[in-house]
């Protein structure tokens, strides 16, 4: 990896990153569904439907490049030409990603010069430093690294609860050093990213330029199963990462809800009550709230019967067709003392479970939103 | 109407309202979509499924009469079956309403003494007072009177914001003197709902407890369409006013999206821009932040063009395939002089428009949400 500075943050902190791949490897990625696209999330995208081998990434932190109209395309491509002709490989191989504030040019050139120092002297890939480089409001670096014998998954994130100020993305990227085809890739990669990175929520709003990619460096023989694992495992550490660093957070809320007759009700159950601004109040303010909890819960297309349907914090049953009073002391102490919150919906009628992982909401999360860029 | 008061409130203010129409009135109810509905909500839409005319409203503030298992059911029934008796009419002619705290069995007893109280003595309707003793959380009466020749319209409300602490609710009664069918009466009544009360949001909570009644007293022989407009007048009136009472609001946000294809494709970019909370909480800190406004209206699953949507505050055009940033400065100016904060979408592809009303969101919000209960 290679480091540079462009002078996009205002800290004057590394903003440009480039991963340098020893070949050109199988690799799967995935964009933000937003249709106000940043421009390198527009270029990379056509790339990466094109191929599905790459060589190189190239990242710029402090500027979104996006809002910013044609010239965002065409400066991406840019980027990708230079990180191309430096490292000798087709341009088409090289993918580009950006995060920070929309709706400013990138200053071109004083990229394309971070590029070449970046490029200049490649170093073996630190994690840390890869984070670092990428973070926008980040208030710690986000990476992981695991081992099963000799299959090594590993990866770096950044994003603070996925929604830091004028969109400030998550971006995350996994690399095994297995040896993956495609289609398998792919499949483990769309499974994991639904059930890390697409099931965690600040406050519901989508990024413009949110990118997921997973990398497989080939260089051992390894289980598929073991694989998508060690992936899951990395990324939903990098997941749960984000959502602890979601602006003001005090507590991160685990979303489980079980027992659902269908997968995708548990899935709209479980963002519901994860997403619901009631619910995450009432945890910052350690409120054994059940009624909004429910009342969350039952606001989706999916049926729940209010007079079955359980819900604990913790352990402690606090309805179940009806209140359990004496149960609420016990949850507010849980709530004060632990740093992880668990609420588990049971809906007591089928096999299907999901879980979301949120953030509570406090003050802090209203001054850093309404007074950036002010 | 009559008043009494079972206790219910911590104020000890009256909490209980008697609406005792001159006689069997067509009726139009529409109720929460939550299925966690409370107790009142199942029994009375239950009754408004057989009948299309009414007699008489009872409605309880304070307690939700919600997440109190089968026994809620019973004392809606209690409580309609005691109007019923008091006022000598038929039981399925009485419709029971609720708002307030989830999770506490009404104290059906002091209800029943209150109703006693409210039917003793009728007198004529006073919209100030009737909002007044539905109200929970809400900051100010809600109530709306128009005229247009012999055609009177009117209503009152409650709500704050569609979310007070603990799902306070929106509730809203509209009476028309016109004599219309049932068909008709409903026909306008859903068309008004959407086009109102559903197109208001302050948090994207939904209430267990949420009703809106259309009543036709059938005094005058009007035209249909005046009966809409007038309608939709007083509907909209309650349902901005519910929306300036959004717990901390300091500005009401109007989000316009004209020029779409489809009404359904206006309706649900203008409903995640309104919702957006980075959006809501960029308004509270008087920052045009286009960005944000844009990144909210491509989240839907309605592809928007960036290079050719439009977005404006006031008048003042931020974007329109390019930033604007000298016209920042006069959105600013404007945002910080207006209270009513016009967003404009413009997508320039079609003739459908929909307009949807929001609050902004600060401190204050999560100090409401936070600490009540605690």
């Amino acid at each position: 990896m290679g480091v540079g500075r462009a002078g996009l943050k205002e800290s004057g902190l590394p903003d440009l990153l480039v991963i340098a791949l020893p070949h050109p490897c199988t690799a799967s990625f995935l964009f933000t569904d937003n249709y106000f696209k940043a421009g390198s999330v527009i270029y990379s995208e056509a790339i990466a439907k094109r191929t599905t081998k790459v060589s190189a990434l190239v990242i710029n932190s402090g500027n979104a490049n996006c809002g910013t109209g044609e010239e965002g395309i065409k400066h991406a491509k840019m980027m990708a030409q230079h990180v191309a002709d430096n490292l000798d490989i087709p341009i088409n191989e090289v993918l580009v990603f950006s995060t920070g504030v929309i709706g400013k040019p990138l200053p071109i050139e004083k990229v394309l010069e971070a590029i070449d120092k970046a490029t200049e002297r490649l170093e073996p890939l630190d994690l840390k430093t890869a984070s670092e480089t990428i973070a926008t409001t980040d208030s710690f670096p986000k990476f992981d690294f695991v081992r099963k014998g000799s299959l090594e998954t590993f990866g770096f994130a950044k994003g603070a609860g996925m929604i830091a100020p004028s969109m400030a993305t998550m971006l995350a990227f996994v690399f095994t050093n297995a040896d993956v085809d495609y289609e398998t890739l792919r499949s483990i990669h769309k499974e994991v990213a639904d059930r890390t990175f697409n099931s965690i929520t600040v406050d519901g709003c989508e990024s413009t330029n949110d990118s997921f990619g997973l990398i497989a460096l080939g260089d051992v023989v390894a289980d598929e199963e073991d694989v998508f694992n060690e992936v899951f495992k990395v990324s939903e550490s990098l997941a749960k990462s984000i959502v602890k660093d979601g602006e003001g957070a005090t507590r991160v809320i685990k979303v489980t809800v079980k027992r659902a007759t269908l997968e995708m009700k548990a899935r709209e159950i479980a963002k519901a009550v994860a997403s619901s601004l009631l619910v995450k109040t009432a945890v910052y303010g350690r409120d054994p709230n059940w009624g909004r909890i429910l009342a969350a819960a039952g606001s989706t297309e999916f049926p729940i019967d209010p007079f079955s349907v359980k819900v604990y914090l913790g352990n402690h049953l606090l309805y179940d067709g009806k209140p359990h009073p004496k149960a609420e002391k016990f949850a507010k102490k849980y709530m004060e003392e632990n740093e992880e919150i668990e609420i588990v919906i049971d809906l007591g009628e089928g096999k299907c479970s999901w879980t979301y992982y949120s953030s509570d909401i406090g003050y802090e999360y209203i001054k850093i939103n309404s007074e950036y860029r002010t």
